[in-house]
């Protein structure tokens, strides 16, 4: 951890700086568009290069894990330390579609160096963040003289997360005894902003449902039967309005029930953050902050679960009036869930408070897809502080926390491998992730390169 | 209003009662389906086809009426008797669609006179309707030996009921002169059932309105956003939660200032009706009433507004979820009316409620459509009283009293005429409107037929 070292880390790094951007830029000339079965080949085609680059950098076993839908990329490079911790890396290889017509620049599959910035489909999103790992590990070996990492290091690269991961989980549960480790390193979200280096402690879990309410056995007429049957839609907005009360918190009883409130150090560190409400409303595309009463905009997307709306629907939607009193409504409700929050409790707790508010005459349903846990790491954690310290070298200043409002895959990895996430990403939000000219920092991404050849070693104790 | 001019009245109709018959099939067989393009010349057919038979009748002057629309028909008999009040009669030609793959049990334009009844599309609703006036006032003229009626007889039969009479206020409009009468009788609705003769004394009015709530400029990810932004859909379904009051009274301030409460003996005459509650909710296919505290089903739908939701849409409505909070959202509302509120004025206090109930940060837009008045007869209005005797003397039972919870064209009449509106039904509610196999009793059209034989005399005071 000394300055000597720094500087020996910066040094490696700045020799093998061309040709890692010359590799990285091979990867992302692969467009491996999960989403879109033309490219299922080029997908294939990446997780291919991504084995062999891995295995060339120094990964003693590369493997392609396959799923039912895209292959992943598995390798292995483990210490000669028996006690060193083993970590387990999480990114992806697939990427967001991407063509000129969407208003690129350039070709999204034909990188472009331009004043500091990498351009191209991919750069940030996740194929940069995945790759700083591989000149990462080689750098703490050069400096530290080691023939193996510090850490019994471990990669798992998944092909479908643009796709929405839909054979993750599955993976995970299959090859559950190779993945397992003391810790996961989540290498795909962003940072705060170039000045603001920040690491993320924590994302919101999900709960997500659909409701059907069914009135009469067929739309009939609002002035014949008008104000003497329940209306469906009437019964699925009355539901929905008595999710909140007038503070904007839950009403569901129990809902909150297990959660950790927001310490005051915490709402200390969301409130170092140099966060512009307007700005942020822009982002939003939204013109007002909305939300549970006393709390900062930070505070509800980071620490405080969610009842959405994401669709309601019921009756005559085309143009002009139909006096009907529609046969059924639905709604898709979706629950963000926080630490001490369990998606299977919740959805029992929905389950029954929503079969207590529909009215007599109307039938329901209610189905739950699957959930996602939220997972959270507490600031003292020592894998938490190892990655600020390995994170505050690489960046020369003081590395402050945030937290993330979605909810992802690495979730998976906290249940399945019963393993603290932990987060580290470079990425900025001007990085343009699923936009046209994504593109990724070159600075930052060499900040991520010397993040990882800080922690391995603090990690292993070393 | 002697035995004996019942009994002529009788007499004569038997003798006439084949022709009659004959004539209405022969009207029958003219597919005059407003809404299908393909059978427009049919419409005019039809049109063409009752101003000759009108003319036939006897009525000396006879006319096509054009709209932008399908024709309507216009025919005047004026009485010799200068101090003889001037009846309006309103009905339709037009037809709803029929295919005998709909479940016909026979070619819906081919009538089939079986036990007792007349099969045919617009059998009831509403060729059988109009033209029982036809035999009515010739029946009238042979047992008074008049030789004009005692009334000036005026009959406007629209042609595009059926499509919701687009063309209806302008034409009323443009011939309002032409028009004007002392009274309008409605032959287009129906009684109790075939045991209780019943009239109609109102119908309810329609103020109808789409409401749009404009969240984000997009859709946005409600992990990245929920919680801290109002959602569009959850502003739309709060609106409609509030609409009602937990006695599912109308909340919205002055909604119900005007409305003429329910008398005691109005009540009274309602709960002599008898009404079979589920009977009514297998008709209503819903599987429990709900509404207004302290009221009955018949109070409710006949003598109460109502506020339902006809739509309801926002957000993502496929298969599966979607984490989005939604862009925006819709609400399409109809509010029945009754004597007393004048649509124009609840548009107002509507529109001035939701512009309230709307939160900061989301846009809103709301947009009526033409709203229609309520109409509603006093029990003592002296043509009631006419009604009512006449239709005792054909039924030889006592009449008795319902309402319309529906709104219809005839509102237009009662504004633009400035009369008030009878409704003289036959039809019952197993006639099949708008269904297979559509019939009238034969019994009931003659029923027609003998009470406006006895109507016009009494009306016209001999």
């Amino acid at each position: 951890m000394s300055d000597t070292s720094d500087s020996a880390v910066r040094t490696y790094i700045e020799a093998h700086r061309t040709a890692f951007l010359d590799d990285l830029a091979d990867w992302l000339r692969i467009p491996s568009v999960s989403a879109q079965p033309d490219h299922d080949a080029d997908v294939r085609r990446s997780a291919d290069w991504l084995a062999a680059k891995l295995k060339e950098t120094g990964f003693l076993s590369t493997e392609i894990l396959h799923t039912d839908g895209a292959p992943a990329v598995f390798a292995e490079w483990l210490s000669d330390d028996p006690s060193a911790p083993t970590v387990l890396v999480y990114g992806h290889h697939d990427v967001q579609p991407a063509a000129v017509e969407d208003g690129w620049h350039t070709d999204p599959f034909e990188p472009v160096l331009k004043d500091g910035r990498l351009y191209a489909r991919g750069a940030a999103d996740d194929k940069g963040q995945v790759f700083f790992h591989t000149l990462g590990v080689r750098a703490h070996l050069a400096v530290t003289g080691r023939t193996t990492p510090a850490v019994n290091l471990k990669l798992l690269i998944e092909g479908e997360e643009e796709s929405g991961s839909p054979h993750f989980r599955d993976l995970v549960e299959a090859h559950a005894d190779r993945l397992a480790a003391d810790v996961v390193i989540v290498s795909d979200t962003g940072m705060w902003s170039e000045t603001t280096p920040t690491v993320c402690t924590g994302m919101r879990g999900l709960a997500e449902c659909e409701i059907t309410f069914q009135g009469p056995d067929q739309d009939i007429h609002s002035g014949s039967f008008g104000g003497a049957v329940p209306n469906p839609a009437t019964a699925a907005a009355r539901l929905v309005a008595a999710l909140h009360d007038d503070d904007e918190r839950i009403t569901i009883p129990g809902f909150y029930d297990g959660i950790a409130e927001l310490t005051e150090a915490e709402r200390e560190l969301f409130s170092e953050l140099p966060f512009d409400e307007a700005e942020w409303l822009r982002t939003a595309k939204s013109r007002a902050p909305h939300g549970e009463k006393g709390l900062t905009t930070l505070e509800r997307i980071w620490a405080r679960p969610t009842a959405e709306v994401n669709g309601i629907g019921g009756g005559y939607q085309g143009p002009g009036g139909k006096t009907i009193i529609p046969s059924s409504a639905m709604v898709k409700l979706s629950f963000r869930l926080v630490a001490g929050q369990d998606p299977a409790r919740i959805e029992k707790l929905v389950t029954d408070w929503v079969a207590t508010r529909v009215p007599a005459g109307i039938g329901h349903e209610i189905t739950f897809s699957a959930g996602t846990r939220p997972c959270l790491t507490p600031l003292d954690h020592p894998a938490l502080q190892s990655v600020v310290r390995a994170m505050g070298r690489a960046f020369g200043s003081k590395i402050r926390f945030t937290r993330e409002g979605g909810s992802g895959p690495a979730a998976d990895l906290q249940d399945v491998l019963g393993a603290p996430v932990l987060f580290l990403g470079i990425s900025v939000p001007s990085d343009g992730w699923h936009a046209p000219n994504e593109k990724v920092e070159i600075d930052l991404l060499l900040k991520g390169v010397e993040t990882t050849a800080h922690l391995w070693g603090d990690l292993g104790g070393c």
